[in-house]
């Protein structure tokens, strides 16, 4: 264990980092910064690393199971967040992706409305729509203090006829946590409009300090109980190239949560599977360093950016490494990203892949070396210089 | 690397094994001896250990992406078949299951007829009707020396209208392996009745001698170059919990393989990817000692059958590493796994989830040390004592 926090994201050389074989550092030609793809430049959490070398040692490389990984999340559960799930209702699924399919697939029909907050997660628009479910964007609210959820817009698309509401909390791309009380409103309008929901809980162990994350699942009342979690540990400890997340069900969910076939389980990667459960297990104080350094991170783009593109428009997340920039008055049309690429060899997600009210904007990774978030930041300011506007 | 081939299936004690996390050892209560599952009791192959390990030295643990993996299986592919296919229009998938299932969603529609040989890998009617295709069984012929492809069936099933034709060569359960002049027969019938060909060679390295694999997409056909062929490393290298696999299509099907979605092939497992391309590469002397010792273990599982279950009806597998035994003489009905597990406490497959003529059938996998295979008929032999006929 290193003793600065910081040393998570500077142990790793560009060199050692471009030897890697996952998509991060593959993607882009060696001169582009790569800040796209949500994996983190850090070395592996060595109670991780630990159980993987173990379990090439064993040669135990065959079929998945869950095993003892529902109850690793429990302990997980119970010491960060006080919720205490039911460890032996849960499913393992290779990812929370599958898992939301598989969920919905159980607790809708072909042709059923499915509502989903814009931007959002651009995954969750392809796999619905191929199980035949219909995505309801339910845009985001964009204020002075950035986005939240805007409630009175979730009411009129609920009472519009929706079976079924993916909540990604906290949220990808913006980085909103939360509160008690809206999720409470939330349960509220859900039981008034009888829908599902379905909670995409990825980012909750990566919530900042002043910020707390609230397992759907553990709210007091009827949605919650009907409600299924999605959990993972593979942002947190970034293992997602290694394939295992649960769903974790209320107390009156565990019917649908039992009916995910074990064919589905079985997709799950073994050695996902044994990583999440030592980052459940013994990842806490990783955890804790990472979250620091992050933060860190947080504070330095912040400050970067208002330096140097102060016309990007930019709220810190409260939980999570991504950053999502508001590129709107570059007049650079939708995609900015295509933009920074070509005249800052700089690689961003694309906002519109987001949603319709992702148009100008881009996601940028800061899972990395302090010195990237600013050489990130530098190429951007090169690209608006050279591109200038209406590029 | 060891030197005699029969230490790949002992160096393991099952102690040992017992400390592997994977489905085959965890399945069933320590008193029961586990041979359901097609896992191996192996340790990894050199070179795919040390590919994982380096891995996790690198933190190498973000998103999946083929990289080179198509490259290395086209080298293999190459020394081990005569076949070369175009590395560049492989795709990445989870596993053969799911490339399955993909490319049938692109080359058929919904309510299409999918030929599938029975007895049949279990999944295979899961996930075909999943995706709202009808799955037409085409039994095998069961005849004095083993089963054979039914080419007069096939026709008829063909004739009555299928889209597709799921061929699983090598075949599980019965290790049959189609020479050239019956894929040519498939081939030709294929073209006739305009049916698509998608097989599954999962098996294809672990062909014993005196059988020879012949890759579809390699006949000279219209049939084969409009085919897709899922391959894999996961069977003969034992990583089947790592998640990676590849559809490799005839030089008309290339479009049917792009088709496949960035989604699914970011489903799949990174160390997977590692792994399978360590494997195919350098994994070739340890394939090698692998189907020696494996080739004992079929003569010793022949040998031990015909002296203490006589009753027993089995043909050894031409490729593969699990028995496909014929236990209607014993007069236990449909489901004798059952009776197998209860009265010898051995854990044996379900004859009658590979359809309908797997009634009265069990498949044993022998993929473990020559003492357990033993071990494995005794406990079959106690079983039929204690429960007699008619259990």
């Amino acid at each position: 264990m290193t003793t600065d926090p910081h040393d998570l994201l500077t142990a790793r050389t560009t060199e050692e980092l471009r030897r890697r074989r996952s998509v991060k550092w593959r993607e882009f030609p060696p001169d582009v910064l790569p800040m796209r793809i949500a994996e983190m430049d850090t070395p592996l959490a060595e109670p991780v690393a630990e159980a993987l070398i173990a379990a090439v040692g064993r040669g135990d490389t065959g079929y998945a199971m869950a095993g003892t990984l529902p109850e690793a999340f429990a302990g997980f559960a119970a010491r960060q967040y006080g919720w205490h799930p039911d460890a032996t209702a849960a499913r393992l699924v290779p990812d929370v992706m599958t898992g939301i399919v598989e969920i919905l697939r159980i607790i809708s029909e072909p042709g059923d409305r499915v509502v989903v907050n814009t931007p959002g997660y651009p995954p969750f628009f392809y796999w619905i729509e191929r199980i035949g479910r219909q995505v309801v964007p339910s845009p985001l609210a964009a204020g002075p203090d950035g986005h939240r959820l805007d409630l009175d817009r979730l009411e009129r698309d609920f009472a519009a006829g929706a079976r079924a509401y993916l909540l990604c909390n906290p949220h990808n791309p913006t980085g909103l946590v939360l509160t008690r009380e809206e999720l409470e409103q939330v349960a509220a309008l859900a039981d008034r409009h009888d829908v599902r929901v379905v909670t995409d809980e990825i980012l909750a162990p990566l919530t900042y300090p002043g910020h707390r994350h609230i397992p759907f699942p553990s709210l007091d009342s009827p949605a919650a109980a009907r409600s299924v979690a999605l959990v993972s540990a593979s942002k947190a400890w970034n293992i997602a190239g290694l394939k295992a997340a649960l769903a974790v069900p209320g107390a009156q969910a565990r019917a649908d949560v039992a009916a995910i076939h074990e064919e589905v389980s079985e997709g799950a990667g073994l050695f996902g599977v044994l990583a999440s459960e030592a980052a459940f297990t013994h990842g806490g104080p990783w955890l804790g360093q990472l979250v620091t350094a992050l933060d860190g991170n947080r504070r330095l783009l912040a400050a970067r950016l208002a330096e140097d593109l102060p016309g990007v428009g930019h709220h810190p997340p409260q939980a999570g490494y991504v950053a999502w920039l508001d590129c709107r008055a570059l007049g650079w049309g939708d995609d900015p990203a295509r933009v920074f690429l070509r005249h800052g060899g700089i690689g961003l997600s694309s906002g519109p892949r987001f949603g319709a009210d992702g148009r100008g904007f881009v996601r940028l990774n800061f899972a990395t070396a302090p010195e990237r978030v600013s050489e990130a930041v530098r190429r951007m300011a090169a690209a608006r210089e050279q591109a200038g506007a209406g590029a």
